[in-house]
């Protein structure tokens, strides 16, 4: 089943994502991996608040359990 | 038991759903997938608060533990 | 055992029960199915706010770690 | 081991007990039925608030992962 | 390994303990009963907020997840 | 490995600690015993909020969800 | 795989990592160790509040679940 939501994040790999974090955090960069807790790997990644960046972080491993939705 | 939730979802593949998220936010969009965890992926997918469209997001994968309800 | 929950869950299927979710919210529907994490589907379904009708919704499917009660 | 938590639940069946919950939220009501998740079943419940009770609700399967404590 | 935390609730069975959970709410009790998630049982229960008795419960079954600590 | 959580909370053992919990509690003790879960015993322990001891407490059983770090 | 979360992890043992925490604590040092749930061991840590040093702690054992991201 192509469509269940670890093939998305598989077919995203190596692309641009948008992470949705609780609160009002928001992480854009490539997505360079992924586990089945939907903890993330992301490369080249920038942390934004209200759509303006605040920090760039270069590489960084999000916990899953924070992740509100991943928008490839 | 075709009316157990994920049955229900099951049949609600490639339709409209509304997913309610915790907090005020919610998601309107085709639903393409999801797994035991309720995570869901959703395609032409839109965001809304208080009803009205925040954002357009195209293809999205919500994490389950977000969800307070779907609605075919 | 007869009266363990989700027992009464299965008696209570096919008919109007109300749901109590963690916030202010509350839906009433007919209890369609239901799971071991206590994930509902209601049908003919209404979300009430402090005891009024703020949507109808007609089929929906809700997670579980969102219930505090079901009262059949 | 006749003192364990399930076990003073085990003893409690058919008598009166009160229930309380996460948030100002009391029950109390006959306990019909419990399984290890702490899930209860009560009768002839009635739903309290600040020691007043605010709604007569007659049966009542409670999800246990809101229960703070039950008091036979 | 007589150290470990469940042995230190075994070795308090009987004894009065201070049991603190999330909130300003605390028990004081005889200790009766636990299992591994914590689940606790307290007889001649005291409910004390802000180091006053609020409520005498007699008997109680705490659920663990909402335990800070146990102090024998 | 060495080096890993468990293993640091191992050689930590009879040794003074600081254990902040979530919210504004911290505790200081010897540590003297351990689980999993993070689960922690604490002899000779004393709770601080904001620096300043709050209470002596002795021996304590502190629930591992609770703890946000354990710092030898 | 070596693009997954915990290879990421393993990757940067024994270099300067910054854990983010639920709430707005930071914690910069060196990662010692790590293990499945994401609970970390630092060395050399400094805890920080909104970009300032608050805290040398030395070594430390974070609990995974209060773990935001961790930046390499």
């Amino acid at each position: 089943m192509g469509n269940r939501p670890l093939d998305k994040l598989n077919n995203a790999l190596d692309t641009l994502v948008i992470v949705r974090l609780k609160g009002a955090r928001e992480f854009r960069g490539k997505l360079q991996g992924y586990d089945v807790h939907m903890n993330l790997v992301l490369d080249d990644a920038e942390e934004l608040r209200d759509g303006e960046i605040v920090r760039k972080i270069g590489s960084v491993v999000v916990r899953g359990d924070n992740v509100v939705y991943v928008s490839p």
